[in-house]
């Protein structure tokens, strides 16, 4: 039994991962790029270049897209779409999750199959056993081609038959990286003040992330369950450190905004009457924004 | 052979927990608070409570003081000023670099040696094999006390000769944990617009703060090579997803305050010509701030 073949439309640094991924796993690959000259090395390791982007969809069951966003998936497979019948359309572009429901009915209107997925990981990560792809759309569509999908990374899920749920993942756990990022910044920026190397800092950062996470475990039963009571670490407390932090960034020169904003949020709970709550609490801040 | 005698001054929840962890390990433990009826669980434990705050000092070579603050450090131990010459003074109230140096100063008139420690743990993990104390002082002091310290957490170190350095980690790390917190509960509050509980949500949040960490180390390594070349990920490509961040938050009616910042540094970062530079540029924000 042959492999199944796969179209990837679109060869920027992603797509050029996802075709080499699957060319190094023996699927019959054809690859097409809007823009020519991107093909090459992917042909050298055998992959197809298809000519055009219909004949790129008609060598393929499965179809692959991953463009710069949702607007340029339409413009791409434009020419193609009387070819689309009877196809699955795998959407790994970035985007919305609006935007993803959108597609999938633009999909379905030309009869065919759509899943969106959302990669967690940069180009050099495509095919990892660790790789994260997030999936939304028809179970039973996902299970026919999980195997091949499973090609581009070991964590490949379906997270839900809303196609428009990964782009939420996505966006949710990217937000968490950029503001973790952007703690270790002005956490680096503030040592630095005494001559202490990032380097030097990072693994008293990363020990302490490990205790972070496992204080989420904490608060994430305490949201689903709407009950803030803190058993130690209570708003109340956290505010006189929070203050400190403030004080050595002013007179180190640290731009604070960021912290200033945490306060804004302790400030806000503790008035409520929250001070005893956890930091938990905060999420009714996020659900619920000042006018 | 009998242990080193202990006094510990301040009997919150952490100094209760400091004077357990002293008295569990079998060390002559001498307790007081600047209001009484702290001490009864402690004395029942085995502890000695002394009347005054003099006779505390006078009961033990080292004397460990945990308090609101700096300012209650002096209040606490100005009755005991004339006792204090040759002991070893242990500070582990929570406050800022300048406070502890200053701090230093005012043990070093009283003729008492000084150590200032930062407890990175919350009461209940005192004690515990990878609780971390961070101390600065002087290292043959450390030396001295290192196996009675190490009584109150398995990760007790010594940070620097310098005793405002474990202030400045110390509000470092909690630094990036706020700024964990409100990524992790922006999140949460965005998934859960689609009904997704925190719980289903927190083993992606965990993996990827994992991989969150890992990223950390190739920037920490270009913040002190300065060096920002992104191997991949570079600002540029990091912009679409924030503004699909945004857009998802707005829709949602989720407040995005924190990502809004976040778009104002990449806008920065970029408009100074680093789009193809790596997140770790970022901390040149934090060193030099926007008039």
């Amino acid at each position: 039994m042959t492999n199944t073949a796969v179209a990837v439309i679109g060869l920027g640094m992603m797509g050029q991962a996802l075709a080499a991924a699957f060319v190094n796993a023996a699927y019959p690959t054809t690859v097409w790029n809007r823009t020519p000259g991107k093909a090459e090395r992917l042909v050298e390791m055998g992959a197809s270049q298809a000519p055009t982007v219909a004949d790129a969809v008609e060598a393929a069951p499965l179809v692959i897209v991953c463009v710069r966003d949702y607007d340029a998936v339409r413009e791409s497979l434009a020419p193609a779409e009387a070819h689309l019948s009877g196809k699955v359309l795998v959407n790994l572009t970035s985007g919305a999750s609006d935007e993803a429901r959108a597609m999938a009915g633009w999909a379905a209107e030309r009869g065919a199959g759509y899943l969106d997925g959302a990669i967690m990981m940069t180009p050099p990560g495509i095919g990892a056993p660790e790789t994260v792809i997030l999936y939304g759309g028809s179970p039973q569509l996902y299970e026919t081609h999980e195997k091949i999908l499973a090609v581009l990374g070991g964590g490949t899920l379906l997270l839900s038959d809303d196609v428009g749920i990964p782009s939420l993942y996505d966006v949710a756990l990217l937000g968490i990286m950029w503001s973790t990022f952007n703690g270790f910044m002005h956490a680096a920026a503030l040592l630095n003040t005494e001559k202490i190397a990032a380097t030097d800092f990072l693994p008293f950062a990363k020990d302490w992330l490990t205790g972070v996470a496992s204080f989420l475990t904490t608060y994430a039963n305490q949201i689903d369950a709407g009950d803030y009571a803190a058993s130690d670490a209570t708003l109340e407390t956290q505010l006189p450190p929070l203050l400190h932090l403030l004080h050595e960034s002013r007179i180190r020169g640290i731009d604070a905004t960021m912290h200033e904003y945490t306060k804004t949020l302790l400030d806000e709970a503790i008035a409520n009457g929250h001070a005893l709550d956890s930091y938990a609490r905060i999420i009714e801040h996020f659900r619920t924004p000042a006018a």
